[in-house]
């Protein structure tokens, strides 16, 4: 505890060394305490306290479990928690005061039944995908609200004024936590979703002139590049696990109000199916970097004339197509190249192909090089492979530029 | 509301025809209202609710927020919350003490800046990866419970009794959720791990198997099999993105006792690592299907002379392989014939090497026919590859024999 909030403090005073994810998780650290900060001054006030008495603490109780690092997701988890205290209020109430009127020991049985039958339903539909993706919590809340209340109409009769209690000091501390994650420092869901797809370009470009090196490696005979190639593996796989926090930020931006670029009825599922196309360029250049990893031995220098100068146009030109790409995403512009961009890709598939030919052929007159040369061209095959990928994603890029009305350049 | 319910009675009444994960779910929320039922009577008897007063309700709160899918993840997030309750009460308690101490003005200023502090740090750990996966609920937890501890210590001097309630009453719904969760048709988080590395076995297995399809409908000219591919792709990606939720079973499988077929200390983290595996296997099957699609023009019947009964066999074997695997490690038990399947795979791979060759001799005799011919030696190129990793897959699963003590056959 101690130990670790020294450490903390010393992070706060190396503030100019720190990486951009550092200092938004520690401003993210500083806003909770202050909205904390903010609540509490306001249970501690009498007016307040005398109003609200005990329901005061449902306020403190919201702001820490409703505030979350994005905004978006502050928001939405607000919002299922209003909707699912709304609800389990009005059911309660309802339950409870039906309770009264039976009366007697029907009073328990009509509570307990009541909340087994809702429970046991709201439990089964949070197991719902759909549910599960953007209502989970205001179900968990409904529950609780709905258990506390109809259960607490057993002891007293004044439940409309203990929900209505409830419900304010809810909407109290949601409010706290609305202002701060939507004024001070916010970070948005849309931008999280918007740099984590520009950094995939940029990682899959990475991979795609790593590519090179493994060749390179391989005509010096060295075992080295080891290094470049687990860097390799390690975006694509990292780009290849990216689906479902991709997902969990396009929930969350549909949920945030018009800011910086992005308005409302922002494209963000357009967002989601490039990923997808991603995703499967990462498949594609994993399988290729394990293709020229699994080189065994060294194919003749005279089978190299030619394909590896090829190959490594190739990967620079998909390199910096993939770059560009990411960075007019991240610019938000767009350029009048895609065509140009289209068409270099199928003038260097063709030369590819005919490459492909080439190599075949010389293969054959080669005795004993086979296996080395059908690792060759199997690599050079899958970047054949590759440059179709990178098409369909310039096209979809496009796409996206026409939806979401990137400006030009 | 009234419709979901209607619909979820008329689910309970066509128990019979569910599958089986449904039958799950179904048990899973009546297990939930049970617990509510239980803890909601608690509530309602008096020598309880005189004994911990409101504190009462923290008991359902805890069975809400606490009664997870798997009696594992109910364990830990039990667990989390209580070992959080008593930082946080105690942490708590000594500030609203301290404060006491200081009285007037300087006790607000005190509590303020205690809360600030304390509620920053502990947002900020929630941040770190490692603290995030297994201790992110405990952090939430104590922020909640030292807030209320110490903002109500501005009131109250019987902070030491609120405490003991709170907990007592958290103790109270815990034991309830553990009770159930471990012995009322318990799930298992092992047992979902485990069914689901057996489930990777079986969908990459109908993935190897459903490529013959491919090149069947090839051969016959068909442009159909497009459900199988369909199905094999989204096998295979299926795998892919199983990554996440294998880790969060993995992370909840440690925290349960003993039971059924797997002990303590049980190897879970093996069962990551073969997940890995699996997961690099699923990207070349990937590219394999893919490989498979891009073939643009059906090759020259003399091509596929030999090869395509070549990889017939070899899919049916890596299928049947796999699949073996996934029945053994799903039975948990150990065959003697892992050292006849890895000789099999190496006899395998040296017929396809020399059936690579071959073809490319041919390729060569018939010209145009290369594009074609070059996907084709690029999928037995691939298959080649598919057999090393169905190797290493293998091994992985001796050790994982070994480590875990599978009985032998």
């Amino acid at each position: 505890g101690v130990l670790f909030l020294l450490n903390y403090v010393l992070s706060l005073l190396s503030w100019r060394q720190m990486s951009d994810g550092e200092t938004k998780r520690v401003t993210h650290s500083i806003k909770v305490g202050l909205a904390l900060v903010l609540v509490s001054l306001l249970y501690m006030l009498e007016a307040v306290h005398d109003r609200l008495g005990d329901n005061a603490m449902w306020a403190v109780m919201t702001v820490v479990v409703v505030f979350e690092f994005t905004s978006g997701a502050t928001i939405s988890k607000g919002l299922n928690r209003g909707a699912g205290t709304i609800l389990g209020c009005g059911l309660g109430s309802l339950v409870a005061l039906l309770a009264q009127e039976i009366g007697g020991a029907g009073k328990a049985v009509a509570i307990g039944s009541s909340v087994f039958v809702f429970g046991a339903a709201a439990t089964y539909s949070r197991l719902a995908p759909n549910i599960k993706k953007k209502y989970d919590y205001g179900a968990v809340i409904f529950i609780l609200t709905f258990s506390l209340v109809s259960v607490s109409g057993v002891r007293g009769d004044q439940i409309i004024k203990l929900a209505r209690d409830r419900l304010s000091s809810i909407a109290i501390g949601f409010a706290i936590c609305l202002f701060i994650a939507l004024f001070v420092f916010p970070v948005w869901a849309g931008d999280e979703l918007h740099n984590s797809l520009s950094n995939k370009f940029d990682k899959l470009a990475e991979s795609v002139e790593g590519c090179l090196e493994g060749y390179d490696s391989l005509l010096e005979g060295k075992k080295g590049a080891e290094s470049t190639r687990d860097r390799n593996r390690a975006n694509c796989l990292s780009v290849l696990c990216s689906k479902s926090s991709d997902e969990a930020f396009a929930n969350f931006a549909t949920w945030e109000p018009w800011h910086g670029r992005f308005g409302f009825y922002y494209p963000w599922k357009k967002y989601l199916h490039m990923g997808d196309s991603l995703r499967e360029l990462a498949a594609s250049l994993l399988s290729l970097t394990g293709c020229l990893q699994s080189i065994q031995q060294a194919p003749q220098e005279c089978l190299l004339i030619g394909v590896k100068e090829r190959c490594e146009s190739t990967c620079k030109l998909l390199g910096s197509t993939l770059r560009e790409l990411g960075r007019n995403i991240n610019d938000m512009k767009s350029h009048q190249q895609r065509e140009k961009n289209l068409e270099e890709l199928k003038k260097l598939r063709l030369e590819l192909c005919s490459t492909l030919a080439s190599t075949m052929k010389m293969l054959v007159n080669q005795n004993g090089a086979i296996e080395g040369g059908a690792s060759i061209t199997s690599s050079v095959f899958l970047l054949v492979e590759i440059i179709d990928k990178v098409e369909v994603i310039v096209k979809e890029t496009e796409d996206l530029e026409r939806v979401a009305d990137f400006s030009l350049k």
